[in-house]
């Protein structure tokens, strides 16, 4: 069974691409949603709330622990792996790392996410523990998350604070960008557009879903379980957009 | 003593009406940063996190609240006079409708806030109780509050959304606007420049403070103190450009 966390529903994005690769596998979802979002909080503050998610989820009988939130993944994933020797974690900032490692041929790369991934900088230094070579450019986009929760994805608002958001490493002819925070995703259409045709717009979730299924060669079918803290049909609709299909989400305090 | 509350710091823009009628009373701010926006939470959410705080805020010897978040104002505030029956809890919505029903000339109004204030019609409700000829218009501007937060206040990108936000207000005619949110009158300047000469901008701080000072004819000096349950230097930041001086925050966690 994998435990998967997020701030909110935008980890759905993750669970959408392990799916692909391991359809039948069965996964815990918890969605912080009373909380959210994660991305201008303190260091403490975030692991506090992300051991309190672990756990809940080890509680439901998970031993894979999959940080589907970049902020978590920046802030406490190190922090977790220490306090729980026993489970493995994966992490969207690991895994987007390597996936740029891979990505890019000129060796200039974008990296977007929330206030608080972006100011750990802990991308520059995953990517130079890979490869020093390779140049970093990093921008945070806050935004872009209330915009997504708007589901304002295709108005030329969005489009308007892309182009501010992202100037400056369309300027540094990046030719890989990383979407750094799981919400992002949903606006890699207009991300794209801005970026013109020579940037190669990447996700982590198609990563670490690669990682997951060497671990996971023989597993047992299961059922899929979501929860989250605070339940509104607002968050229900965008779990619906993100997996394109409707699943049963419960409310759960932990 | 006064106990004051917010999700975020926000609320200390009331606090700076409330310091210019009673300057010298000692007040005791919550800001709810760790979980904050309440704006698209639910109510139960909501009022779990209102009663810890009264609790946090009834222990530190207030026996005066004042909601300064309007989401929680909406949501919280008749549940929590029903559970502390021996409090004197004022309100931002209450004095909002109030402020409004005196402003208004031509009876048509307009009321903006987060996405739980105006899903929960209570400004509707408020005014009509009040004076069931006003027509309210209201609107949820989801994205001001992050825009705020990122500081956006005099940019163009802000602007362009404040005008798809009031298109409808601005056709409706009304000749009162409520900033139902204590992060907007940071774009007060913005919000009026796109609504024009003929609508009149208000805020339910000041009449809040007016309602206070009748309360507090009489009272001790104090010192006034100020808590975050989650502390970062963006927070002081704003908090500082609110109040257009220092102060000391601690984090405290409840």
């Amino acid at each position: 069974m994998i435990g998967i966390f997020d701030s909110g529903v935008g980890g759905l994005t993750v669970v959408r691409e392990i799916k692909k690769l391991l359809p039948d596998v069965p996964v815990i979802y918890f969605g912080d949603t009373a909380r959210l979002p994660y991305g201008n909080k303190s260091q403490e503050t975030i692991q506090k709330f992300s051991r309190e998610i672990v756990e809940f989820l080890r509680g439901k009988g998970c031993r894979t622990i999959v940080i589907a939130c970049n902020s978590a993944s920046a802030l406490a994933a190190d922090y977790l792996r220490k306090e729980y020797p026993n489970l493995e974690i994966y992490d969207v900032v690991s895994s987007g790392a390597e996936a740029i490692v891979e990505a890019t041929k000129s060796k200039k790369v974008g990296v977007i996410g929330t206030t608080a991934t972006i100011g750990s900088s802990i991308y520059k230094k995953k990517i130079a523990d890979l490869n020093p070579e390779i140049q970093v450019f990093a921008k945070a986009c806050p935004l872009f998350v209330p915009l997504v929760e708007e589901n304002w994805i295709h108005r030329p608002e969005t489009k308007k604070i892309a182009r501010t958001y992202l100037r400056e490493l369309k300027l540094k002819k990046v030719d890989t960008l990383l979407l750094g925070c799981t919400h992002y995703p949903l606006l890699e259409k207009i991300i794209s557009g801005v970026m013109g045709r020579r940037t190669k717009v990447i996700a982590s979730g198609a990563k670490l879903a690669e990682e997951l299924k060497k671990q996971f060669a023989n597993y047992d079918k299961g059922k899929d379980e979501y929860y989250v803290s605070d339940l509104t049909s607002h968050f229900e609709k965008l779990a619906e957009l993100i997996l394109s299909k409707e699943i049963k989400i419960k409310k759960c305090t932990i």
